[in-house]
C-alpha cells in the first residue's frame, strides 16, 4: 500500500510518499523532478550500513551521479562543524545549484543536510528519506532545518523544504526500540492537538512500545495520519507565523529539560512526553482542559513507554530560568501551547512562573 | 532630497530611502516597521569610528535596546567563524525572532550580517546601512547573504531581504577613493544591462574617479537609478531563476580574476571592470554587440579609474578552469551575460572556452 500525502506551499509543493520497501526506487521517485544529475547522499555509519547500498544502487540505476558521506552518528555532531564538513564534501564534489543532497536518517542526519542545503549555493535541492519515526513523522517534514549552537539547541537554521520526501515503513526493522517511543511522542502530540481520531486509534492498541506490537493498520494509521497532520499545519503556515506553533506543543517544557540534561539522559521524545504532561496539567490548572483528558493523554505516553515525570535531581528553578531562552519567546513571554479537548490547542502567553512552579514540582 | 524606491517581492516588499544625513534618524524610521526591541548593530572598526554613535544614539533615542559589534575589518574575514562570532553574540544579547540586527558597513559586513539574521532562530530581521558605493546599489539591496568557503566566493549563504534600506549619502564622504571606483564598476553595469539613459550621464560626466567629480545631481541619478534597476531584476526574480541572472554581467570572469589573484590584488568592482571588458568584447567577437558601443562601456570603465587589462602574469588557462566552479555553472557548461546594445542583455551558453581564451589573450 503507498498512500501519498502533498505539502502544499504558497511558493512550492511536494509528495510524502509513505510505502513498504519503497527505498530501493528512490531513483525513479527522483528522476521525475528535474533534478540535476548529481546527488550527494548523506547518512550516518549506521544507518548507510542498512540501507546505503540499497539507496545508492536506485539512485545510479536512475543515471544520478551518486556522492556519498557519513557525518558521525549522534545529536552531539549536529554543529556548525559538521555542516562546515558537508560544504568540503559540496564543493569537492561540485554540487550545482540543480544538484540534490538526499539526507538518509534519523532527524539528525535530516536537520543537519537540510540546513547544508539551504545555504550550500544559497540553496540546493534537498531529499528527506526519514529512517526513525520521528522524523518520519516529522521533522523530515516542513522545511525546518538547522544546528545547534553550544549553548542552545537548533539556534541555527532555516527553513528549506525538501523536494520530495520518502518514507519507506520497512526501515524502522532495525530501529531501536528507544528511539521507536521517542518517534510516537510526537505521533500522540498530533492526537492532542489535531487529530482526535488518531488518538482514539491509539487508544485502542494494547501496547504502543514496541514496533511488533503495533497491527500494520495502525502504523499505516499513524504514519498517514501524523503526515496529514504535519502537512496541514504547516501548509497553513509555512514559517511559525502562528499556527505552526501549536507543533511546539510539549515543547516548551521538553527543551528546557532536555537542555538541562545536557541532551544527553533523555531522547527528544522522551522529553517531549514529559512537556505534554507538563503543559497538560498546566492546562487543567488554569481550567482549560479536563483532568480526565490530560489523564487519557498520560495513559498513552505511558503506553509508549515513555517517561510522565522530571528525571530525578532536575532543578525546578533551573527549567524555568531555561524557559527564558527558548525561541518561543516575545518580549520576555513565554507562549505555552495548551489543549481545550482532544485534538484541540490553544496557544496563551498568560501562563506564569508559578504555574509551571506549581506543575513540576509534582512531576 | 529623499528618494523612496520600493522593492516589491511576492512574499515581502521593503524601502530604500536614499538622502543625505539621514542617519540620525534611523531609530524613527526603523520604529515604524513593527520589530522587537531589541538591535544588534554590526559593523567594522573603521565604520563603526566614524558612524556608529550616529546610530546607536538614534536608534536609542527611538526606544529600542542597541547591543553593537564589531568584526575584524577585510573580506578575508568573511568566513563562517566570523558567522559563529555573530552567533555568540546573539546569544549573548538574547536576540528575539522579533528582533533585528542592523549591518552598517559596505558588502562584506551586510552579506554576513544578513546571513547570520537569516540563520539566527532561522530567520531574524534585518536592516541593511551600506556605507560604501558598491553596497549602496548592489550587495544592500535583494536579499542574497553569505561567506565564503576557503576554496570559493559566496558559495556559503541564503536569501534573506532586509526589512529596510537605508542609504545616507553623506557616508561617501569618508570612503576611500578606491572603493569608490570599484563600485562605479556596478553602476556602470547597470546602465549596460538595463538603463542606456544612466549609461549616457555617466558619459557626459567628465570625471568618474572621485566624488568631488561627481556633480550632486549625477550622484543623485547614480544612486536612485542603479538602486531602481537593482529593485526592478529582483523584484522580477527574486531567488535567481532567471532575469536576475543579467546582474551577473562582468562577474564571471571578474570572480574568476579575483579567486586565482586571491581576493587580494584587485577590489571587486575592479575585477567586475576586466570582467565586463572581457564579456563585452565575447559579445562583439560572437557578433552580438557593436565594437563601438564595447568601445564607449570601456571608456567609462577607464574614466571611472578602474583597469581594463588582466593583472600582469595571469594565467589564462586558471582563469579558465575556475569558471568551471562558478555557482553560474550548470551540467558543466558555463553561462555568460553579454550586451546586445547599450541598456539590453542576453545569456547564453554558447560561449566556449576558446572564445574566453581569445579575448583573454588580448587583455
Ligand atoms: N526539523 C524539524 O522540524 C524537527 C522536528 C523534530 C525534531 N527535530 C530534530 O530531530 C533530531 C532527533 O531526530 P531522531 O529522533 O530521528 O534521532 P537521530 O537522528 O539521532 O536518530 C536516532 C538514532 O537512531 C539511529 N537510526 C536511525 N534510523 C535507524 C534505523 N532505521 N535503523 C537503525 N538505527 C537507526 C541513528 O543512527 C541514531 O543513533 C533532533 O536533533 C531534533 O532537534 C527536528
Ligand atoms: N549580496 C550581494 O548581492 C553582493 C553584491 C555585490 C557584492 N557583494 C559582496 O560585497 C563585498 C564587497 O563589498 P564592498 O565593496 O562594500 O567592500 P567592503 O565591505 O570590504 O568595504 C570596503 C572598505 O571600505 C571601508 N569602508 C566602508 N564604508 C566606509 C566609509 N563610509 N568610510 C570609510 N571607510 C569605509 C571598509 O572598512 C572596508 O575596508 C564582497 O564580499 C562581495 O562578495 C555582495
Ligand atoms: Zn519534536
Ligand atoms: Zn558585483
Amino acid at each position: 500500500m503507498t498512500s501519498v500525502i502533498n505539502v502544499n506551499l504558497p511558493t512550492q509543493s511536494y509528495e510524502i510518499a509513505i510505502a513498504p520497501a519503497s527505498l530501493d526506487q528512490i531513483g525513479q521517485s527522483l528522476a521525475g523532478l528535474k533534478l540535476g544529475k548529481k546527488v550527494l547522499l548523506v547518512s550516518n555509519p549506521t544507518i548507510f550500513k542498512h540501507f546505503g547500498k540499497i539507496a545508492v544502487d536506485s539512485l545510479e540505476a536512475a543515471g544520478f551521479q551518486v556522492a556519498s558521506y557519513c557525518l558521525p552518528a549522534g545529536e552531539r555532531y549536529k554543529t556548525l562543524n559538521s555542516i562546515q564538513k558537508l560544504y568540503d564534501i559540496a564543493l569537492e564534489n561540485r554540487l550545482e545549484r540543480s544538484s540534490t543532497m538526499v539526507a538518509l536518517g534519523g532527524g539528525v542526519i535530516g536537520d543537519m543536510t537540510g540546513f547544508a542545503a539551504a545555504t550550500w549555493l544559497r540553496g540546493i535541492n534537498v531529499v528527506q528519506v526519514p529512517t526513525t519515526l520521528l522524523a518520519m513523522v516529522d521533522s523530515a517534514i516542513g522545511g525546518k532545518t538547522g544546528v545547534n549552537h553550544p549553548h542552545g539547541k537548533n539556534l541555527i537554521g532555516a527553513f528549506h523544504q525538501p523536494r520530495f520526501v520518502l518514507i519507506d515503513t520497512q526501515v524502522l526493522k532495525t530501529l531501536p526500540v528507544r528511539e521507536l517511543r521517542a518517534g510516537m511522542a510526537e505521533v500522540i502530540k498530533y492526537g492532542v492537538i489535531w487529530d482526535a481520531e488518531l488518538f482514539n486509534q491509539l487508544e485502542q492498541s494494547k501496547r504502543l512500545d514496541q514496533l511488533r506490537y503495533i497491527k500494520p493498520e495502525l502504523m499505516d494509521a499513524i504514519l498517514t495520519r501524523s503526515c496529514q497532520a504535519k502537512a496541514d499545519v504547516v501548509g497553513k503556515d509555512e514559517k511559525e507565523g502562528g499556527l505552526r506553533a501549536i507543533l511546539n506543543y510539549g515543547h516548551t517544557v521538553g527543551h528546557a529539560v532536555e537542555s538541562l540534561t545536557n541532551y544527553r539522559l533523555l531522547k527528544h521524545g522522551e522529553a517531549v512526553g514529559i512537556g505534554m504532561v507538563a503543559a497538560g496539567q498546566i492546562a487543567v490548572n488554569l481550567g482549560l482542559w479536563q483532568q480526565a483528558d490530560a489523564d487519557r493523554q498520560n495513559a498513552l505516553i505511558e503506553k509508549a513507554g515513555l517517561p510522565t515525570k522530571l528525571p530525578a535531581g532536575l532543578d525546578i528553578e533551573g527549567i524555568i530560568e531555561a524557559l527564558q531562552l527558548d525561541k518561543k519567546v516575545k518580549d520576555g513571554k513565554v507562549r505555552f501551547v495548551l489543549p481545550t479537548q482532544i485534538g484541540v490547542v490553544t496557544v496563551t502567553d498568560e501562563v506564569t512562573s508559578d504555574h509551571i512552579r506549581q506543575v513540576l514540582q509534582k512531576m
